[in-house]
């Protein structure tokens, strides 16, 4: 029997929508409930404190839409938060574990970049999770502060000098390491693929959390007989601010226009 | 008879640092107490609404603190926020006026650049003003999206390509419009003041909203007798989150070592 109760999936602002676009590839039947907190945005800068209160609230404002999985597309609330997901009564996905297991998967040398906000960074989860997969990996990590403005900002493009030397001042420490996979470890990332993949050259392999992470979702619902056996699922998004970029953002996250796609407002401190 | 009543400064974050040091300055008898919104930091990509009520909230968490006066040192309320102070039961001083007085009065040829966040410029506000107070004047007006990343990064500068392709980016426009008089609109834009400098030429006066808010606090006090007559004030320093880079980022605004002061992290939403 089809379980046709939506996946929730949350994120800090809208990165998450890069990981809803690999939802919809991999399980187009699927509803889907996205809160983006762009009212707090970001929270790879705060306490890890401030972020598991976050995630606390996130997580029940998903519940109360009658959710039948959640998924914390944040690598921050992944990386710091994820305890926070025991006391729910669904299944929990979260980015880190998945991205972690790919890459171990497909290195070769076992020279492992990992890139993410500072609270990503500073918590080791990706450095601890891959070293228990393999301890003989080398892992290589760097915060990248300015990469989740730079996106938000809608500066992508390898054209751009802004975004080049950035990248550049933040990614030649794993280059000179010479490792051969790297994990884009905060779901804005994604976006900025095509100008990580020209510095880093074409043999590294790109981790992008979403794909693994979608790929995990559909092992969970398909075991657990829950899947949604409908055409076309409905994607219904809510936002703690509307703010004046939401569709420009939303729009080149998802890959794809916003109109069809319910926006709502919600008071996140108020629920 | 001397009002011994601190002085109330909030910021979305903690770029109003800058405007204290100016304080401290111009009134170093003074006691002030500052509340940076550091958990929802920052203000100026949210939309009016939400930055409305944030200021309502921090305006009233200084008012529990006893002030005699709030400065509003954040560009974005001051320039979308500024109607919250009119119910306030002590005066009140936002950075935007003062800037543009400044403003009209230094420019010769009347070309005045205005640069701000998202939520400043998109309020028009400085524009706004500075037609009233000379209604010939040119005002060229630009939104600098990264420049609070950068300085939050600690990227200032002028040796870093990362800096000085940021500023030539938006800055480039206002350049071309030859004005003589540039509005740093965002109290964190004075740590940018060298770079920004060494692109606009030394012939253009960069106006810091904090020397002319400081004035300007100081002649409400000495008008209304309000002045602390004690040799060297407190500062106590009020947070919604004690974020990794606190330290380096408040002495780096503030322009000294912070262990002086003390820090108190408070739970905004619940207030």
């Amino acid at each position: 029997m089809a379980d046709t109760r939506p996946i929730g999936v949350f994120d800090s602002g809208l990165g998450g929508l890069t990981v809803v676009k690999e939802l919809i590839s991999a399980l187009p039947g699927e509803d889907i409930v996205y809160f983006g907190d762009t009212d707090r945005v970001p929270y790879g800068t705060k306490s890890n404190e401030t972020i598991k209160k976050f995630a606390i609230e996130d997580e029940n404002f998903l519940l109360s839409k009658n959710v039948k999985l959640i998924v914390a597309a944040c690598g921050t609330v992944s990386s710091v938060a994820a305890d926070t997901a025991k006391v729910l009564p669904v299944p929990f996905v979260e980015v880190v574990s998945h991205s972690c297991k790919s890459a171990v998967k497909v290195s070769n040398n076992k020279k492992i970049g990992v890139i993410g906000t500072s609270a990503t960074i500073n918590s080791g989860e990706h450095k601890r999770q891959i070293l228990e997969l393999c301890k003989e990996a080398e892992v290589f990590c760097q915060s990248c502060t300015l990469f989740v403005p730079l996106v938000e900002s809608g500066l992508v493009s390898t054209d751009d000098i802004i975004v080049t030397e950035t990248v550049k001042k933040y990614l030649t420490p794993i280059k000179e390491a010479e490792v051969d996979t790297l994990i884009l470890g905060c779901t804005h990332y994604p976006l900025l693929s095509d100008a990580i993949r020209k510095f880093m050259g074409e043999n590294v392999v790109l981790i992008n959390a979403g794909v693994s992470t979608a790929a995990a979702v559909k092992d969970i619902l398909v075991s657990g007989n829950m899947l949604n056996t409908k055409e076309k699922g409905d994607i219904s998004c809510f936002v703690s601010d509307i703010t004046p970029s939401f569709s420009a953002a939303s729009s080149m996250l998802l890959g794809s226009p916003t109109e069809e796609i319910r926006v709502e407002k919600v008071d996140i401190n108020s629920l």
